[in-house]
């Protein structure tokens, strides 16, 4: 097999065989395929696509490129979950505990990454003492014992999406659906859960722009999910605005134990029952949606779901009394409110500029060398179709920065007001089977 | 400037700027832009083309990027010609001491490189004693004084090009209108001519596979030498059966002074008659193609254009008494007849295969580092529109290797007959200009 005639047959927009992928992909990790034809055949995907059997094939070959890790010894129907990202999405932090709290096995593995704000592992550790490193065998006894764990990936978690990441981030070919959907979807398979609920986002805050396009990316991944027999489920969720209030380690810490206590902001709890509802369905704890949701809204009120949370922080080692008195985490130096010179509704959020500004406060990495100030962040007070009064305050900054002017600035630009009434945004938009 | 952001701009189909392409070009070949970065942009170019600003842009980019020859010092006005490549194409050969006995200048660099017979270096080279290495000064002194000159390319010519075709080569963007034309145009645009005269063939023995194929291309070179400033045509001919009768070197040589001393095929003349016309237009030695044939006729006839080959043969130090008297050459030790073992006219000759057998046969070169045998090769005896009878001598196998089995089922395989009448083909069908 010649890498050169593997090229040629996607240019000429050929069916690649599962044998010409995964010759593809192991030579790659080996290192005898080199950088210069795997960017080409990268941007001959781009341009020709793939059918759902190749990506399917491409991811199969990728998860299979380092560890795949076996949960079987996991009592339960263990069920993912992962989002393609956004600002203020403490998602995870809330419906981890929330579905184990019902019965769901959560055994979940996290990357890190660049962004606005840390990822889900950042957020859990700013939470003193609080540990993402466990053994095999530990993270196993927890989820047996409790229910859930989140733990960092282990290091040889499909090298080939580091090496093509790497790659297609320097070539041109980050933005293609197979592509993305691949890298994914390896990524959750090689993790070995038995069901995966996927939040695809869309809007200025999300890496789709729009609902078409989450909806391209969804179907694909839901696709590969069916490929493998993987019970996989999407939701499309908006990101025209931040997810709830709080944008910010720490921050969103505070606010997904408020929404754990039953007093979480109303878009951030409606996407944790509607997720939520999907993955006990996955999880066969329930057969319909109204049940599933009564279920959760109960926990969210009796404490089951909380309770979860604290043995989740106790069991990975995370200092308890944080969690029951948040004033301890403190606040940042500088607490600035942003008031609003105009008056009107809130028609838009750049939500993209607010996940910039809070990266600028310091509470995101802009390089992977970048350290994260858990206490920075920003606060919502206002969110689309809210009406605000001229002086009213839309923001709170949280910074120990000393400088911020650009950054209020920035944050009144990001507010479009409007003199005629606005709806506020749903969250959710369509579920994906 | 960034070499990613350039990729992301065609692959988004947007037109790359003048400095944008010099940036590539000049960071590609100091070794500062990665293989894997101009290969992703080479497919994106495959899939999105270029605007001929762009083809410009680019191929002045190339051929600055080593030396660019300086012809001024020779009297007269420089005609180049360029083939794209075919089976028995000896039409440099001919053409070059027929419009230089009538007044044009050819100062031509030749490259070598793979292929079915050898290049044009590599039949001069056939004639014992003969030298393509010349110092620039002598080069340009014998132009002046003989009117022709045909040596090697410098090694810095258009270094560009040697790495972009290196690297085209294996990641599956060789087919490419724009990229093959910026190839070609830069190599003869930095040889310093003052006009440019194109053959591009098509054809089954051809790069270009049809009419069409070819007519794009020799339009996209034919704008770039516009864009240049340059006078530049290009005529579209046949490649549907081999040029003349003779494949190989010394077969070639032979039949190139049969040509030049009035004797030659019909079809190889016409070429030369038709090319010549262009030449002897863009040298300004004629106004009209009627004045230009007689004129090239004349000097076929009444042996001026033998005279100058004569001269140029000596200029170069080659044994003149070979040219005197071709039997010098030899002969194989297996001269072969093939018959044919049915009877009709030939409708068709599948040509890239004559020049497979004739490769087989030794003239020319798979690899870099085969040696050619000058001595090898094929005389084909009939063409298409011609009647056979059974047992009727098609071609004349030349080897001096004892096996040539196959070959002679080759090239058997190749005539196609037809019980009806078929007509002859043209050789030129269309000028581009």
């Amino acid at each position: 097999m010649q890498m050169t005639d593997i090229i040629l047959k996607k240019r000429n927009n050929e069916e690649l065989l599962k044998e010409e992928i995964t010759y593809f992909i192991d030579g790659y990790v080996k290192g005898i395929i080199p950088d210069y034809q795997v960017s080409a055949l990268l941007m001959a995907i781009v341009f020709n696509g793939m059918s759902s059997q190749e990506v399917a094939d491409l991811t199969f070959a990728m998860m299979n490129s380092g560890d795949v890790i076996d949960l079987s010894s996991i009592i339960g129907v263990k069920v993912d979950k992962h989002s393609t990202g956004g600002v203020g999405d403490k998602t995870s932090l809330v419906l981890g505990p929330l579905v184990a709290s019902c019965g769901a096995k959560v055994a979940k593995m996290s990357g890190r990454g660049l962004g606005h704000t840390g990822g889900t592992l950042d957020k859990l550790e700013s939470i003193p003492g609080f540990q993402v490193e466990e053994s095999r065998d530990n993270f196993i006894k927890q989820v047996n014992e409790i229910g859930i764990a989140i733990v960092g990936q282990s290091s040889n978690l499909v090298p080939a999406d580091k090496k093509l990441y790497a790659l297609r981030d320097v070539t041109g070919t980050v933005q293609s659906v197979p592509l993305i959907a691949s890298s994914i979807m390896s990524k959750k398979l090689a993790t070995g859960s038995d069901a995966i609920c996927l939040d695809v986002k869309f809007g200025s805050g999300a890496f789709c722009k729009n609902l078409k396009e989450a909806k391209t990316l969804a179907t694909a991944m839901v696709k590969i999910g069916h490929h493998m027999k993987k019970d996989t489920r999407a939701l499309l969720t908006n990101m025209d605005q931040p997810l709830g209030n709080a944008v910010g380690n720490i921050l969103e810490v505070k606010e997904a134990i408020e929404t754990l206590k039953g007093n979480g902001p109303e878009d951030l709890v409606e996407l944790c029952l509607q997720a939520g509802s999907v993955m006990l369905m996955q999880a066969k704890i329930v057969n319909n949606q109204k049940d599933a949701i009564e279920l959760l809204k109960n926990n969210l009120q009796n404490g089951k779901a909380f309770k979860v949370f604290e043995d989740f922080v106790r069991y990975q080692k995370g200092d308890l009394s944080y969690i029951n008195d948040v004033s301890k985490f403190g606040v940042a130096k500088n607490v600035i409110e942003v008031k609003s010179s105009f008056a009107g509704y809130i028609a838009k959020i750049d939500t993209e500029n607010i996940g910039i500004v809070a990266m600028n406060l310091g509470a995101g990495r802009e390089k992977k060398e970048d350290k994260i100030d858990y206490q920075a962040g920003i606060i919502i007070k206002k969110k689309c179709g809210d009406y605000v009064k001229v002086g009213d305050v839309i923001a709170i900054l949280h910074t120990n920065h000393s400088e911020y002017t650009n950054e209020i600035e920035n944050i009144i630009k990001s507010f479009h007001l409007k003199k005629e009434k606005v709806d506020s945004i749903p969250i959710v938009y369509d579920i994906i089977y």
